[in-house]
């Protein structure tokens, strides 16, 4: 039966049923009219499917269980590394090859939709949620949302794409209304959104909760309808976000299909909107065509699956991810990698060295198949060559972290050639539905810190976030800093190849490390005044703020350390002086020129010389990971169009480019600039 | 002949020469087609009418002068208080007499438009032109700028009004884009050109020479098309800001219909234009009509004008506006007004008693009629009463100031029953062109402050300036401070007036006094990069900032001190709940309950209680000034609409009420609320 056949035998009270989840995680099924039900899950870094309970288990738990908690029982699934460390990989490949792995878990666990990913831009490093998020800059967050999106799509299963817009802070979310300027809303926070659409069209785009310039997300036909389906060309469906829906007709109305989960109130509330004439008919056949028509792709997608599934092969990206997403901060002296030479004893200290932050909290937390530890993946890879004495110093409660045998561990790391000191933000820390209040360290770690490297200035602090820390009350204490991200089940043992030299580290920051918290653009006006969010900084959000006001930072944007070293050369353009519309060409040489195999991320930034409005002092435009034996050089290639030089005009009401002199700069970090050209641009028009 | 008819007749060269003025000052006339000479005059607070030169004097100076000098020899006319001193008075009425009086002066100088009112908001108190604008509040500003439209127009003379839009500084002004977000732009800035568009449509609107959101303002379709003409239904011409134009076909384009002054270029360069097929017959007809019909009603309206003129009529005008802004900031133990019973000495301290800085630098100098110096309008008033002795005790020249005699000032202020002591700022220091540096007073003057106070405590100090100053490093050293303005060249008469009791004072200030510049809320963002100024602070502008923010000030915004006291009594409102479109009056009843007969400058601010969206803690949405005797009380009336609770939703795109409480707020001052109420509104729609 086709939709429009379905759609014209379905009475009213149908259709507003079906507009409505059934449950907390499927949709309506409608047997006598052919409807089946389509089932999502949680993400976006594993599946965390919820199990289903038997009618015993119904009926004793009858009035008791109402909605979502996050200890619900779920079954296991692979834990991958979250959002923020994928970023830190740079690498548009295994951002695809994740998604590919996260729809091999779907299909596994017949799961129709993954609620993934989410790319919101890291406003504040105070979100609660930014360990979801890939970056603070729109097109790295966008490519790889882009990447991840096809990759799961490959496996026919579906993606929501969220928090659809403006959902920076967990502060006062299902309120806060996101203040955000037109050309800071199209050149940051809707820009990561439209590169994923219009790349790799996700099955669904997820709203948020917050309000967006006063209206909430889920009822703002501006944002679902005007940008997402019409501008940006979205041929999906809009689901809310878990109980963002607050007037089902007015959201109907924005453009809204799928309202989740099942509410007692929606079919009632659409019934009484229409019969007032609030929402007409062809609203309503239009969005049940739309959900319809998701439906029938979701479940037709069904018999394309392949239903293989090798847990191994899972772990093992799991890892590779890990491996490239795990970020050398400091290393004086070469401390790191631990070699045989000079090293035998290690001290290996930190709670979370055997108890690892995988991941941060919430619904996006996953019931993960097995975790390996850093301290046992560390004691496997020692083999018989290291001893090895472990002291977890400190124990993480379920609230707090309190000291737990500091004397002993300051005792080992003492008399050892090398401590390894795990610390972190547990998830009790970075979780969804609250924000960070700092963005230091718990302060019983930063003393544990203080007490180690007295003991031992041998010391590499492992880190285990999801976001930027603060660490400027023992930085300059200990020689090594390993930013080791939330990477998931297989972090510790990618860590151990990392810290033994197996691998070198190969992950860059995809946001900037401040110095403190006052230094950061949102200081001030986030959280808002509890009815707004107001982001006066405007597009300096990030690097751009911190490179156009020349303000120190801890680690620039686009920064991390390798075992071996790079040289740039022979950069070079296609063009001096171009035509807006036509493509430019960079090319540039790499070659490694140490002796460690390893991985470099090449990025480029453009600026616009002379400008006639203000301009971020630049911009990344493209990036590239490459791969180099010791020796080896490389030539890479970067392809610029129209896009990487316009800004958003907000009299014209479009992307412009202004004519003149633009700088091409390639560098190793957004402060480590290795080469630059400039190439002029005549632009089609120019308005003064 | 009509101006259709006209137009057919015209040849395309005929018209691309009328569309750019004859000269410096007016428009080209072409007997042969019937079209007179329309003739312009710099303003805004009198005629600078620069003298024509006869032949002879035009072939001694032939080839040697080009362009506006400052310096050009103008005709004498009166000198009325510059625009923020017009705005201390909030007075309507006499916004419109001066309108009139203005009016008067055109006609006996035959000047068929008066490129006035300036009506841009004071973003920062730096702005050297903010003595010709009116206030940071844009219902004060705007509301201010129509009586001053309706009044000059109402003489069948005509009024420019300026500088159309976002040109809040002078910094960089031929080249700086405002960089203003939607809502900012249509809360704040747009505001007062609305109001006074609406209300009075002024014959031409001058557009700025700054750029807008990254686009000239004379090449700027979207203001002075879509919003100027299309949705403030402005029916006249739009003038540019004297050499404002770069692209005579764009400015066409975009709506400009005369291009001023002269120009050698511009009509080679709509020819060429035009045969590029840039530029339509369309545009050049529709604009060649609108400027025909601009010309024809200025020819037409010289018949009805009355020609009688009596300067001393016009001069007690100006002193009348003069004795209404200047404003008591200070007046500890009731020092002022000079009162016969414990004073009989009277020394007056500073060049400025003798040679007052009646306006500010720049094109809309006034060759003054007679000025009247505080110090000769001091004796004068003293009569035999007082003895006076005089010090200059520092000398202005042409770009400093220096000490001179400060050791005889101090004697005499030694051994004076009271001391008025005259600093300020000269028209050096506030003028067109530039900005000022520091918002303090020039150090040499803080020095004789110092000075002088250190010999008497009873000291007067007499501020002469357009904008806000910062007093921090003198104030608590001297008892009263008068803050006189640039009050035209009657404004030494009107201060004598206020010292000696003859009238109370009853200016308030249309702008926040700020404790210091760094808490302005500009400050670290103006006056921008060089290529754009970026309006980080949004709508967060004067008080709304501070009043936010809960920041403390010098003199928070509607401040002023009187002789008198007076008390807010039995306010009421018509309704606890209304519609959104209802009308709500307010009543309150003011009593004069000290021993002088005095003004009272009412205000009512509303504030929205709840908010969705981040709102001002509250905004002025009407005022009244009142004469009340002794004793005397009187019922004042508000009426309040819809657009006194509407904040703009740049997600509909419309002026936006949202339901709920309102606080009417009534007080002398923005932080002296004297009365309150609430209201519940009950709006049309209510989007979530």
């Amino acid at each position: 039966m086709k939709v429009n056949e379905i759609i014209s035998k379905m009475t009213m009270q149908e259709k507003f049923i079906l507009l409505t989840g059934k449950d907390n995680w499927s949709t309506v099924p409608m047997e006598q009219l052919g409807i089946p039900s389509i089932r999502v899950s949680d993400g976006p870094h594993g599946v965390r499917k919820v199990r289903d309970r038997s009618q015993e288990e119904k009926k004793l738990l009858e009035g008791v269980v109402t909605g979502v908690t996050w200890n619900e029982e779920t079954l296991k699934g692979v834990c991958f590394p979250t959002a923020s460390a994928i970023a830190a990989t740079w690498n548009k490949d295994l951002a695809r090859e994740t998604g590919k792995a996260l729809g091999k878990e779907c299909v596994n666990l017949d799961i129709d939709v993954l609620l993934g990913p989410g790319t919101n831009i890291k406003r504040t490093p105070l979100c609660g949620r930014n360990f979801e998020y890939f970056s603070e800059d729109p097109l790295l967050a966008g490519e790889l949302a882009a990447e991840y999106i096809n990759g799961v799509q490959s496996q026919n299963v579906g993606t929501s794409l969220k928090h659809f817009a403006g959902n920076n802070q967990e502060f006062d979310r299902m309120n806060i209304s996101s203040e955000i300027d037109e050309r800071t809303m199209r050149e940051i926070y809707l820009k990561p959104f439209e590169i994923a659409v219009k790349k790799a069209q996700p099955w669904t785009v997820m709203c948020a909760y917050n309000r967006f310039n006063g209206m909430y997300c889920s009822e703002n036909k501006f944002l679902l309808d005007e940008v997402l389906k019409k501008e940006f060309g979205h041929k999906g469906i809009v689901v809310s976000d878990w109980w963002a829906v607050h007037d089902r007709a007015k959201a109907l109305s924005a453009s809204l299909e799928l309202e989740m989960p099942f509410s007692d109130k929606s079919v009632g509330s659409l019934k009484n909107s229409y019969e007032k004439g609030e929402i007409t008919d062809e609203e309503i056949d239009s969005a049940v065509e739309r959900l319809l028509n998701f439906i029938f792709k979701a479940y037709d997608s069904r018999k394309k699956r392949d239903k293989s599934y090798d847990v191994e092969h899972q772990r093992k990206l799991a890892k590779e991810v890990a491996l490239e997403a795990i970020t050398l901060l400091k290393n004086e002296d070469n401390l790191l990698p631990i070699n045989k030479g000079n090293v035998r004893n290690i001290a290996v200290i930190g709670d979370m060295a055997e108890n690892p932050a995988i991941q941060g909290g919430g619904s996006s937390c996953v019931n993960a198949e097995h975790v390996v530890s850093p301290l046992e993946a560390i004691k496997d890879a020692a083999g018989a060559d290291f001893n090895i004495e472990y002291s977890s110093a400190y124990r993480n409660w379920e609230h707090t972290s309190e000291v737990n045998g500091l004397n002993t561990a300051m005792e080992i790391a003492g008399k050892s050639d090398i401590t390894l000191l795990f610390v972190g933000d547990t998830s009790q820390i970075e979780g969804e539905s609250f924000d960070r209040t700092s963005i230091k360290l718990p302060a019983i770690f930063e003393k544990v810190i203080l007490n180690i490297a007295e003991q031992n200035p041998n010391t590499v602090v492992v880190v285990q976030a999801g976001s930027a820390i603060d660490m400027s009350a023992w930085i300059d204490k200990v020689k090594a800093v390993v930013f080791s991200w939330f990477t998931g089940e297989e972090g510790g043992s990618a860590l151990a190849d990392i810290l033994f030299g197996k691998v070198s580290p190969s992950g860059k920051i995809a946001e900037t490390f401040p110095l403190k918290l006052e230094d950061t653009p949102a200081y001030g006006t986030y959280p808002g005044n509890g009815y707004a969010s107001w982001y006066s900084e405007g597009i300096m959000v990030g690097y751009r703020y911190y490179d156009t006001y020349k303000k120190p930072v801890l680690f620039p944007f686009g920064y991390g350390l390798s075992y071996t070293t790079f040289e740039y050369s022979g950069i070079k353009v296609s063009a001096d002086n171009i035509k807006e519309d036509d493509k430019l060409t960079i090319t540039l040489k790499i070659r490694n020129t140490g002796s460690y195999a390893a991985k470099e991320i090449v990025q480029l930034y453009v600026r616009d010389i002379v400008t006639k409005v203000i301009r971020p002092y630049k911009e990344l435009k493209a990036f590239e990971k490459v791969y180099l034996e010791p020796n080896e050089e490389k030539e890479i290639n970067f392809v610029l169009e129209k896009d990487a030089f316009a800004y958003y005009n907000t009299t014209l009401k479009k992307w412009f480019v202004e004519s003149g002199d633009f700088e091409i700069l390639v560098g190793s970090s957004s402060r480590d600039i290795k080469a630059s050209k400039r190439v002029n641009i005549q632009a089609k028009k120019n308005f003064s």
